[in-house]
């Protein structure tokens, strides 16, 4: 299996009594049976698209082909916000290094947001000749996302002309009507579908996530077989043996039981840090909603050491913890005798990164559950396509099963509409002078 | 003045029940007044060095000699982690864009990490000959920055010779004898000394924070400047009057009133992202300790409007929100006619990037408060040195006084020293073969 799950420093005979009791916790995981086969039932009929992801394949023909074409570019902006960008940076991370570009390889910018000097620094700065664009909004009518097109559109055409423009750009859009699919229909750029039946925040495996990590890249195929895995196993257990619903109970427990209202994932992986962007949407906006739900914080390990540990051991024992960790000995640079000559610092001495990383996780995930915090450790054996498919499913099915215990829709997002609609009518204000 | 608060939606008669009520609010905020008076009593005696920095100017000379031969490198990495690296980052991304150099300045990366798979990128992209290395400990004992110092300077060496290579290299470390001092005497390479008096997380207007500014080619004196004049007004006001005694007043008497107990800061300005780490880490490492304090949330405008905005509306009652807000009305690219000739989005013809954020950022207010959402604004007039060194001195401020309300220490973090220890244990286990 890619998900190692160590769920023991959860309960009260690990950590004292700020863990979970067994026998209260089994009766929370008991509930999430009817989840697993209500999802077991949907995936037997291919009735939820999600599902059907993991074996899908045909639906990555056009995509291998507009990711062969921009990847002739130097660089390619990703233009598009929140789910329509988060999924693809998740996995993108894997090929690109911080520093660099993976030879042969086009930089990935994703452009998620829209402060104009952001933009104007970067349309300063690229040569759009050699820039390829790809324009993600599944309604078609995110208002970001049309401002960074059409704001950028005009700059590309008069920098190579109309028609070489729009061979640098691709959309993707779900099949009805829309503005953004009206817009690049009337230019003649290629647009992709997207399954309206995919949410936005579980696209990451559809072509929403897949076609900028094949940009990047990365290879589809075995992204969809790690989530296979997960989602077999899953479908197949009973609750115990179904680390998604394991962990919805967990979650769902401490809730109810603790009154912890706050979940903190915090990766040791340097390239899982937008992952864990990723999981905060996928987890506020399918929970967050009747007033219930839990707050997820994104934190990275070693890093946050140094800035959230004094809060997570000794403030408030709101907050449940799960630790991403991957063994690390021996790998990366090694201190040698002569460099570390100080007997203060003997502990370091022929000790590698890799090999402090791995005493750090350790520490923390010991530390954390002797203060009597709540904390699961989920390791990976390796960070590749295979394993960022597993978390992805294991994540979006836990955050379902979730939803499911505390009885809300992890589908929708009703209250953001409100405030889309109040940003329209101040931007109509400002055109009649208001 | 640089900065402009607005904490009408905090309260009652704005927001309904789940705002303050103003007779409450005032006895917290009555209780701030002690606290302005010992920081003004302490500020005359010049007995905390961190209120001293604003207007000192002796301490530059030697920075802004290092600076200017750190900056003949094609990049320079910043070593260290937490508050080593933070007020160095957030200062720095007044000066980069996210696309590209200054022109004629190094580009600054800070590896606050010890990944290794992040070290072997950068080694290999980097032309080590090249690049300069700023290594910050101010203790001198953090074990990731000696791990990062002791496994890089070797390859320095071994790339231009341990002379040349000694030259590359700055230190910022305490005056005491420490390991990291140590390792640089003997190989000569400049150390720079900070002020044991100014903790980690309140040094980003010492040397910590400004010689990294002063790489990327920003003025300390303005940032300081900026600092000052927060420093004077606060000092010399009644806590009504007083901006950081109000603010730590709003967010003790929520705690205490409310249970809101989470803290989110929103900027809506990208080159604002690493404020909102520096201050979750100066906010949770100061007052999370005795099992009180509140938890900090960086959250960034308009992106996570599509990501946290449903949980913050919808989901339980239990945060309290700061947006940083810049008027950016008429700014960035403008959406011609011609290329938005569709009705369905003729909100956006004419509008400008900047008009578009601007309508957001006030239709985020808005729909917190119309939820029962206790939201305030502060509002900077331009993001430049003056404004993000007034940033910082009110937060730091604010941070003290909640900590004085809360009856904790705002300068010790005592809880992460057990960590620290076993950490060394597994690695000395690990020494050991067990």
């Amino acid at each position: 299996m890619s998900l190692v799950h160590d769920t023991s420093r959860c309960f009260a005979e690990a950590i004292g009594t700020d863990g979970l009791d067994h026998i209260a916790f089994e009766r929370v995981l008991q509930q999430t049976a009817p989840s697993i086969d209500k999802l077991a039932a949907i995936h037997e009929k291919a009735a939820l698209p999600l599902l059907e992801l993991p074996t899908a394949r045909d639906d990555l023909i056009q995509p291998a082909a507009v990711a062969e074409r921009l990847r002739s570019s130097d660089q390619v902006l990703l233009l598009g916000t929140g789910d329509s960008s988060l999924g693809g940076q998740t996995l993108a991370a894997l090929a690109e290094s911080p520093f660099g570009l993976r030879p042969g390889r086009p930089k990935l910018h994703f452009l998620d947001n829209i402060d104009p000097l952001t933009f104007e620094a970067l349309l300063r700065t690229l040569d759009l000749s050699r820039t390829g664009f790809l324009v993600v909004s599944k309604s078609g009518g995110t208002a970001e996302t049309l401002m960074q097109f059409l704001t950028v559109l005009p700059e590309v055409e008069r920098a190579i002309g109309r028609e070489r423009a729009a061979e640098r750009f691709a959309v993707i859009t779900e099949p009805h009507s829309n503005p953004l699919r009206r817009a690049a229909e009337k230019r003649g750029i290629e647009i992709l579908d997207h399954d309206a039946g995919i949410g936005g925040r579980y696209s990451a495996l559809s072509l929403v996530g897949l076609l900028p990590a094949m940009i990047a890249g990365l290879d589809p195929i075995p992204i969809r077989q790690g989530a296979a895995e997960v989602l077999d196993q899953a479908l197949q257990s009973s609750p115990r043996d179904c680390p998604p619903a394991f962990g919805a109970a967990l979650n769902v427990a401490l809730l109810w039981q603790k009154r912890i209202g706050t979940c903190v994932l915090m990766p040791y992986v340097d390239a899982l840090a937008s992952f864990g962007l990723w999981f905060r949407q996928l987890w506020a906006e399918s929970l967050g909603k009747n007033g219930t739900g839990t707050t997820p914080i994104r934190a990275m390990g070693t890093v946050d050491q140094h800035s959230q540990l004094q809060l997570y051991l000794a403030g408030p024992g709101d907050k449940f913890y799960t630790l991403i960790l991957m063994p690390r000995a021996g790998t990366g640079g090694r201190v040698a005798p002569e460099s570390a000559a100080d007997e203060a610092i003997a502990y370091l001495v022929q000790r590698s990164m890799g090999d402090l990383l791995d005493a750090e996780q350790r520490a923390t995930l010991e530390t954390l559950a002797a203060n009597g915090r709540p904390v699961r450790a989920i390791t990976i054996p390796q960070l590749d396509e295979h394993t960022i498919g597993a978390l992805m499913m294991h994540f979006m099915l836990e955050t379902i099963i979730a939803a499911d215990l505390l009885g809300v829709n992890p589908f929708d997002q009703p209250a953001v509409e409100e405030g889309k609609r109040l940003a329209r009518d101040y931007l109509a204000q400002m055109a009649s002078g208001e």
